[in-house]
């Protein structure tokens, strides 16, 4: 069972309970970030802001160990990745509870560098540290970030607004991260790029970089249909836009933004970039999709604000489901007119420490 | 170094950042909850009510195993945990965000039973659950609970505010869950009681009830000056309040209200019931302070409203610390002027498997 059908099983009908009426729940479990109107819960009266409640965890050996990550960089990407969920719904963060579960292993001074990452990333996107929870854990250290945000009421960016015939886009390059974990594994033995080279993919997996700036402008443009951000893959966040829309994402290889250091890293390693860059998880750029006719517009904007987008595919009605659309490379009558096959992509999320 | 100082020590004064004041942080970290205005946060506008926020894992084998809790309990127990935060500052709860790291012991069948006891108390207790996050874990489940609750500014509780002269109060008995556990790890092999005498200890330790409405009322009054819930027990939550606010608590044993159940079960099992009730944790009532010339009137008010409000001793100006006044049982001279011996009470909290 992968994780939406586990919490669908045990959360049942459940999540549509009376409560979820009663405490001005207007998006709940399945998004990025839940959405709630924190007067309506309180007085019954509809606020023009929405609070916005997210929580993520990394568990040792699951999402790091000592050879992926330092101690800053486990709490540094702790809170980048709840961070990125805000970012995801169009919000602005605000306030985070930290809870850790501490092996013995992990004494004071390893829990202070835990701490001197977080709190660096902390001061580099705004948030207060407000509290949270500290225990013991028998073997395997366990941080868990919950964290607040806001954004104006209506505006609320979910996976499940995209309509046919939308622009689909991405905020940066995907696949990085994955390379990255894969030098950090040392899975090539002799590396085959300089460290300097090397320096931006481990940096995309320890130090992820959410796109605040990005969804802020996507929620305010009022074109923005749908919006993930990339924490599982490409592949299967487009995957949860489709089901939750209704709809088919259909994505074009040779548009996807890939970093020419990722290339020819996977090059040299013998890897298939393709795979990183749909299957590899954890770019924590946004995907999205918005009106057509307003993309060149928005475009526009963002390249007058130096943040990137690219429009790497469309959507169309039909089963729910993501395909990718490879042109053949070189073709004798260029390009749009060269012959293209498009494939199906499986729903499958990312395994940090499998393939 | 204890949850306080490793804290202390991970934050250093980074809690005090310029992210607390400009995120609209009123009480951030080391109370039960923090309190937020989220209207400060975004617009810079003061707002009527104050946001609360709390988390509270529990980890396997550290705060539950096969022995001590069934699966519902283990929801049960963790949205329990934080909703007894939100009551100890006074506010309403309000939405849970409920992160789960699940072993491979824990299939689909036994997290659907763990979420079922935690949908159980989200319904008693009016709470919406909106989201969380779920991993996998290699060996031990982890749950966290982040919640959040509202209170009307400037009514939060806080444990800070204990003055001189106050009086000091419970608002339940203390020990059950202690006795409970006893009973949950088979440290009595031959049961000296019935099954249902046991019931309410055993309840005691896996569904603790925490107490809303008498911290609502107690918000409301005006005349409660500290306030704590009882999760690592009576001495040691005694002791937070004498530290945040700069006196001496001093309890009276002989007021300290007990289980006959309890004492009952000790006596058969030679154990100290004393040690359960200073010690044992986890019985979630309040422990506060009130101005003492407001006490009659306020315990009236809690018991035309049916709630337990019990005067357990007074607070003094003097070294923070905490004081337990133990009177001869059988002086010959009658109550008050038998002889009293007074005693400082150690600063340790609550360890589930040890001793």
């Amino acid at each position: 069972m992968d994780e939406f059908a586990s919490i669908s099983y045990w959360t049942g009908q459940r999540a549509l309970s009376k409560q979820q009426e009663r405490r001005g729940v207007a998006i709940g479990i399945g998004d990025d970030a839940a959405s709630v109107d924190l007067e309506a819960a309180a007085d019954g009266v509809a606020s023009p802001k929405r609070l916005l409640l997210t929580a993520d965890t990394m568990v040792e050996t699951v999402h790091f160990n000592d050879r992926t990550m330092r101690e800053e960089d486990i709490g540094y990407k702790a809170l980048a990745a709840s961070i990125s969920d805000i970012a995801a719904m169009g919000g602005v963060p605000l306030h985070a509870l930290v809870s850790v579960s501490v092996p013995p292993a992990y004494g004071a001074e390893r829990m202070r560098r835990v701490f001197d990452g977080l709190y660096e990333c902390a001061e580099r996107y705004g948030i207060a540290v407000v509290g949270g929870d500290t225990t013991s854990a028998p073997q395997h250290l366990v941080i868990n970030v919950a964290l607040t945000g806001t954004v104006e009421a209506g505006c609320e960016l979910s996976r499940a607004g995209a309509k046919p015939g939308d622009a689909v886009f991405v905020t940066g390059t995907v696949g990085m991260a994955a390379a990255g974990l894969h030098v950090l594994l040392g899975k090539e033995q002799h590396s085959p790029l300089t460290h300097k080279e090397l320096a931006p993919l481990i940096g995309a997996h320890r130090r992820p970089a959410p796109c605040i700036e990005a969804g802020r402008m996507l929620a305010r443009s009022g074109a923005c249909h749908a919006l993930n951000d990339i924490s599982d893959g490409l592949a299967s966040e487009a995957w949860e836009i489709a089901e939750a829309s209704g709809l088919r994402v259909v994505l074009r290889e040779s548009a996807l933004p890939r970093s020419g250091t990722m290339s020819k890293y996977a090059s040299k390693a013998g890897a298939n970039p393709l795979e990183w860059m749909l299957y590899g998880g954890e770019d924590y750029t946004l995907l999205g999709t918005m009106a057509s006719e307003k993309a060149a517009a928005l475009q526009q904007q963002f390249r007058a604000a130096g943040i990137p987008m690219f429009v790497i595919g469309s959507t169309e009605a039909g089963k729910p489901g993501v395909d990718l659309v490879q042109e053949e490379p070189h073709s004798p009558r260029g390009a749009g007119s060269g012959t293209a096959a498009r494939m199906p992509l499986e729903k499958r999320g990312y395994n940090h420490f499998k393939g």
